[in-house]
């Protein structure tokens, strides 16, 4: 499925798959909204920039607004004759430095950013300091109450499996089935740094941000870590905690086949 | 020297040492100059805000545009009765959310945030991915090309002592002498990011930045190792590297006796 290098005549037709990180602070998330700019969007007129031609972006996730990047991928398919590896350097000379464009690879025509994903994995970060840190504002959520992150982590391995999320799902999804498959969450302290590491084939509607206001609840103590099986089983949205700040979630990878 | 707790009448005069974070991104540093506003001149508003007084705050190390803290200290002395404890608490609801008070102290009155300091600890920060990340911009610097540590840390080894170091001082440095000692320059990597680590009594105007850009330069193979020992002899600036920009450079800590 992955050439490697481009082999076909140039000018042809070609599908280039990116991966992009980017500081979601100051945009609305990956799509632009009336409200204002999104990723797509300058990752598109950089392209526009480059190619002469206005050309669409696919990202595989639609991150929310203040919700950040380190490996978003995104397909476009291209007659332009930049060489692959020449791709990071056109694109982060276009885009603002709160985006950038870390690898391009050309994939078979079949891959599709999105659809193609068989998985996808999202960091939460937690900063857990009694005060709320100036360096770590714009990639945290804060939250000064001690986190037992034991407590947290039983809870997490109830999410693990196959489960109907409904009760994880936020009111404005459009997912035909609420059934989802986690592979792993895990929850690490490093002093005063907590993260949620979650593993999945895909996720709902602000999914991974209610799982981290949930097991922060656990982890006060505000919650008891029954309400996990319990929503699980009942769908109820309402036994869970509130659903936890954009600001500490990331994008970290998504999966394909063949592992690229 | 410290008294843990506050055990004189209330409202008496008291010398409170702050230990501050900020990024430095959105500064023109430390003091306010007359193209902008510094942290010095947000803490004093957040503290007349708290006690209805104007205070004159004092810092450890005038810290220039676009640098960050972690450890940034400051003095002020104040007849308020808010307690010790209670100081970062009353200064983050005031501050604007990129600069913190992480911790207070009542000390000695002849404690000088500035002139009591026995050392201080700088850490520089490189970003060494070909491709600049949108993650890291705030807090580093930039150098796409491979850094050969090794050699940065042989070249750093002959920075440790006691010398002249006129030729790491920037234009515009007011310091009566240019003797410093430097305890320890370390550099390391881990994955894409190399840190530059530099612990001295005292430091020259852009003396830590001169060094992170003489140690890239001769990672990169640009310059020799050779030139740390000439200009340290001959106190030419021009032997050196190019000053390294603010942002990678960040206050990490200042020592005072008895280990505040």
């Amino acid at each position: 499925m992955y050439y490697g290098e481009d082999l076909r005549p140039e000018g042809a037709w070609k599908r280039v798959l990116l991966t992009l990180e980017y500081d979601g602070t100051d945009y609305v998330g990956w799509q632009t909204q009336m409200n204002g700019r999104g990723v797509q969007q300058e990752v598109e007129e950089a392209l526009q920039k480059a190619t002469g031609v206005y050309t669409p972006v696919c990202g595989a996730s639609r991150t929310d607004a203040g919700v950040h990047a380190a490996g978003q991928r995104a397909h476009f398919d291209t007659k332009s004759r930049i060489p692959c590896d020449k791709y990071p350097f056109v694109f982060n000379s276009l885009l603002p430095p709160d985006i950038s464009v870390v690898k391009a690879d050309f994939v078979h025509p079949a891959l599709h950013a999105r659809f193609s994903a068989e998985g996808k994995r999202y960091t939460y970060r937690i900063d857990n300091g009694r005060q709320a840190s100036a360096l770590r504002r714009r990639f945290y959520a804060h939250v000064p109450l001690p986190l037992d992150v034991e407590r947290m982590q039983a809870a997490a391995d109830e999410l693990v499996g196959t489960h109907d999320f409904s009760a994880f799902c936020a009111a404005g999804g459009s997912a035909k089935t609420t059934v989802r498959t986690l592979k792993t969450v895990t929850v690490e302290r490093n002093h005063s740094e907590v993260l949620i590491k979650v593993e999945g084939n895909a996720f709902l509607y602000n999914m991974v941000r209610i799982i981290a206001g949930t097991l922060s609840a656990i982890g006060t103590g505000k919650m008891s870590g029954e309400v996990i099986r319990m929503a699980l089983t009942s769908g109820n949205r309402r036994l869970l905690g509130p659903t936890a700040p954009a600001c500490g979630l990331e994008l970290t990878k998504v999966y394909y086949e063949g592992g690229l």
